[in-house]
Order: structure tokens, then C-alpha cells, then sequence
């Protein structure tokens, strides 16, 4: 069986294909029992750095129909679409993000479409599809109405996936992935990306800088926990899920005064003081129109996972990434 | 003042045109009086037939960035975008509809961003943007859960809408127009044409099918008020829409048995032999996945008209189109 992940070179995606590596076979197809993973082809911007006589490393454009098409055949069984422009980069560069988010989707659900074997689709959308007046506890009847251009590409993606789905062309699922902390790496262009730099920069001795007020709540997931759950998606019965292919996943609500006191109690005082608080206007206009406290009784019902505790998401980071 | 009216040539542009004729002048920008209306570009796949001093008919491709960017530019202050491929024509050829009803909506919004006067633009959505599991009564702060490929092609449309409207790229409002009925002229793609048809057909004295039961309801407006609506829509201010560009327009909730008795009030009891039930299941599916019965409290308040009955229907249509 072919797996095709898409943003693979991404710290997600390289830990997605770790854990699929890991776990050696998947079930992507209703009834059928595991079957061996014999490729897995990793397709990004760049190469993936992962070496394994299983993984095949493609660098390409998600936007050209002629990369995709190469990417995509009968023997595809399913795909997880995690390549994305991010939710800031999205909002300040509007042609790039619609470019990706949008074209590069629609690129590869007709690639899929035109293999003719239905794969199963995973879409990576994200808790940005919501926006604006919201009650204070988003849940599964809660209509999505996005306030940045981020969630409206992710929304548009979503919407392709219901309709790749009901013509029968592919056999899709979009899960609204939480905020994912504690992000490894240097600082991307997300707008959410402090919430992973207040934790990780400390941790490794460097400064860092809190963009919103310690008062501001925010929607997160541990990367393993994003993992594990895009492995559920991607392998849970179509039955499961019914006409409605789009879901919010579980997370865990944290207020960054709480992300700062499960720091300092996990990295000492010394950690705690390199975090400086000091606003940015843009980025605190933009996350506050995400929502911060969801009830995923859906998602729970269907089997996905969260958190525990935010300090349990930073000790994990700790033992995923001894060197930083 | 120049506007642009895409589709313009279909039935429902032509009548919209001759309603701003009429008019003569039009305020289409906030706390401005109303200005003469100059020009008005109907695009169209073929040359609209309305000749007038005023009136510059163009033939060309919606999807074609080159032809849009050539209908639009820093004079254009207003553009009605009625060009689309119809529900039943969209479901038959997915392409088609992809190509037209998103791409074509792309290409516009673009051109009209690239004029950089950000004109007022009115998008015609429509009532098909809801389906599958809905309240009995659709009222405004149902979300929209298409469950066809014109319904989707529309939602991401006023997706696009709002966005481009935030990003202050365009002054946008999207109306979900009801099922028009009286539609004149020959029966169309439109999965919900019979409506027209079972009416239009006998007054004419031809034979008519009814491919749905009796008592299937419908969520419809007279093309009278449909184009009443489009010019409120272009003409009131950005204020009265708030963040919120996207509206379900007033109509009248009519069963199939309703519309034949007022078929036979109107023309007779011959007339009303002229019609034949007999059920067309493709049509029953996809007409039942559509809202029958509508509280549009938003539209009242903001001074959008419906209907009286649909008695009055039949009756402007005869007094708007007596040779047929």
C-alpha cells in the first residue's frame, strides 16, 4: 500500500511518517483489515530529510497539476494533505495563500479524482474556520464563518472535500486541527507561533517574546496528539463519519499565563524570564477572532484523542527534542 | 456612473437592465446621492439583444481573466455577477460548473480588484447553499450545508465575497436568491425549471410535466422581485451589511399543488390539463435536499420585498409576457 503526504518535509508531516513508519501497516479502506505501508512518498517545497527505503522524497509545487498528477496513481490509497501557506503568511501575502491553500487542494483532489481509485483524503483545515460571533463554547452545530484569509481558503478546502466526496471521486475527511504546541524548529510565519516559541525558546536557553496578553486563551494540540489524530482520520470507517466530512478535533484550552506557569514549573525561573511580554496589535486582532474553548463531543464519540494538561504537552516536547 | 452586468443577457439580466433604464440613476457608494447611470456593459456568453444608447452588449468567456480585466476598470462602480452554470447542469458536468461558477467568480472578483476602486459587487447566490439536516424553518443563523455541486460552487463563492470584501478589495453582498418562478422563455438546466414550467408551459397552451409530487414544496420569487432585490442590493449602504455579506433574500413558500390551483384560477381549467405528473426521481433528490420554508427577519429589516402570493405571481407574469 502507497501513502502520499503532502507538506511531509514539514515537523508534522516528518513526525506523521515517523509514526507511520513505526507502526508498519494501515487500514485505509472500510473492512479491510491492516495492510503493510510499502511507500510512503513524501512531497514538499523541499526534500524530507527522512531516510528510509520506504519513503520516497519529492520536491515539487502543490500548485502544479503535473506534479500531483506524478504523485497520484490507482495504487495511492490515501493521502494526507497537510501542505498549507500559513494562517499570518495567508493574511499578508492574500495571492500565495490562495495560490496553495486553495489551487494546491483543488490540484491534488483532481489528481486523486483522475487515479480513479477513490483514495481516502485527510485535509489538514484548522480551528481558523471560525471566527466573529461566536458563543463562548464552539460546538459540532456551530457554523463556521472565518474573519481571516486563512480560514476562508480552509474553508473553501473543506467544501471541495464534501463535494470530492459525495461525487464519489475520493473518500475524504477534513479535521480543524487545534493550534499545535509546541511547534520544533525556528519561528514560521503562523500567527499563532509564539504559543510555541514562549515554551520551546526559554526551554533552550534563548528569549522570547509574548505578543498577546497573559489573559488571552488559546485552542491547542501537542504534535503528538495532531499526529495521532490525523492517523485516526485517515484510517476511521467512511460509516463513521456520514455526509458530514469536516470535524473539529479535541484540544486543550490554555491561557498564556497558564502556558508561562507550566513552563516555569517544567524549566524553572530561569526559563520563566526570558519570556517578555510586548504586544503586537496585528497579531493579537487576529487570534482573538479565533475561538478558544470548543466541546468536540463528535470527535470524542468517533475515538480521537487530546491532551491532558498543557504541562504534560511541554514535558513531551522536552522528551521529543532532548537537544533543544 | 458605468455598470457591469454579468449574465446580463439571460432572462433575469435583461429584466434587470431595463429596471435600471428606467431608473436612469442609481446610488451605488455610501452617503452619495443617486448619479446617472452612464453605461451598462451586459456580458455574456452571447450579446444580449437590448439596445439602447446606454447599453454596450458583450460577448465573452466569465472565466477568462483577460476578458474580465478588459469589462471592468476604475469607472466601473458597480457590477451585478448573474453568470452561472444552473444547479442541474453544474450536478450533470462537474467541470463545467467548477469552471464557471468558481473560477468565472474568481477571475470577477480579480478584475475588479485590480481596478482598485473597489466597486460595489453583487453576487447572486442562491437558496441551494443549504441542505441535508435543516430546521424546519431556515432562519438566518442556519449555516449553510450544501449538499449539491452548485450549492458548493456558490458557498465558496460568497466565501470569496466576504473575503475580498475584508481585505477591502471590494464593497461585496451576496443574495441567495429563492427558485425564480415565472422563469419565461424555454426550459433551462435548472434541476428546479418545472416550477416555471408547469406554469409558463400551459398559459402558452403547451403540455407540461410535473416531475414531482404534489405536495413537494419550494422557496421561490417572481423575477418582479428578484430584480427588485438585486438593485437594493447594489444600492444600500455597506453599513446596513455589517461584517456579514451573505443574505437569504424574502419569498414564498408554495407547494405544487398550490401552484397548479393558481394556475387554474389564473388560466382555467385548461391550463390546468396541460399538466402531467410524472415523477423524475434525479430531480425529487436533489430539489428535496434544498429548504423549503425560510424567516428572512435580516432581509425584512434591511428592506428587502417578497411576494404577496403566489396568485399575483402568475399574474405579473402574465401581465409581463401576454404573447406567451
Amino acid at each position: 500500500m502507497n501513502l502520499l503526504i503532502t507538506g511531509g518535509a514539514g515537523f508534522l508531516g516528518q513526525q506523521l511518517i515517523r509514526a507511520l513508519l513505526a507502526r508498519g501497516e494501515l487500514s485505509v479502506a472500510d473492512n479491510q483489515r491492516p495492510r503493510p505501508i510499502e511507500r510512503i512518498t513524501c512531497f514538499d517545497q523541499i526534500e524530507g530529510a527522512l531516510v528510509d527505503s520506504r519513503v520516497r522524497n519529492i520536491a515539487g509545487d502543490i500548485s502544479s497539476a503535473a506534479d500531483l498528477a506524478a504523485m497520484v496513481d490507482t495504487d495511492t490509497a490515501a493521502v494526507i494533505h497537510l501542505a498549507a501557506v500559513v494562517s499570518g503568511t495567508a493574511e499578508a501575502n492574500f495571492d500565495l495563500g490562495m495560490r496553495v491553500n486553495v489551487d494546491g487542494t483543488r490540484a491534488l483532489l483532481e489528481a486523486c479524482r483522475h487515479a480513479g481509485s477513490r483514495p481516502r483524503v485527510v485535509f489538514s483545515s484548522s480551528l481558523a474556520v471560525f471566527g466573529g460571533d461566536l458563543p463562548e463554547v464552539v460546538d459540532d452545530s456551530v457554523a463556521p464563518t472565518p474573519q481571516g484569509s486563512y480560514g476562508v481558503q480552509k474553508l473553501i478546502g473543506e467544501w471541495l472535500v464534501h463535494d470530492y466526496t459525495r461525487k464519489g471521486f475520493i473518500d475524504g475527511r477534513s479535521v480543524r486541527i487545534p493550534t499545535v504546541v509546541v511547534r520544533p524548529g525556528r519561528p514560521n510565519g503562523a500567527a499563532s507561533g509564539f504559543a510555541s516559541n514562549i515554551i520551546r525558546e526559554p526551554l533552550a536557553g534563548r528569549e522570547a517574546v509574548l505578543p498577546v496578553p497573559m489573559s488571552m486563551k488559546m485552542w491547542i494540540s501537542s504534535p503528538r496528539s495532531a499526529v495521532a489524530n490525523l492517523l485516526h482520520a485517515v484510517s476511521s470507517e467512511a460509516t463513521a463519519w456520514g455526509w458530514n466530512r469536516a470535524l473539529n478535533l479535541p484540544g486543550l484550552t490554555v491561557s498564556m499565563g497558564e502556558a508561562l506557569a507550566a513552563l516555569e514549573r517544567v524549566g524553572g525561573t530561569a526559563a520563566r524570564a526570558h519570556v517578555r511580554e510586548q504586544h503586537d496589535e496585528a497579531i493579537i486582532r487576529l487570534v482573538r477572532t479565533w475561538p478558544d474553548r470548543f466541546s468536540t463531543a463528535r470527535a470524542h464519540a468517533m475515538g480521537f484523542v487530546a491532551d491532558a494538561d498543557f504541562e504534560s504537552v511541554v514535558r513531551a516536547h522536552l522528551a521529543d527534542h532532548p537537544a533543544r
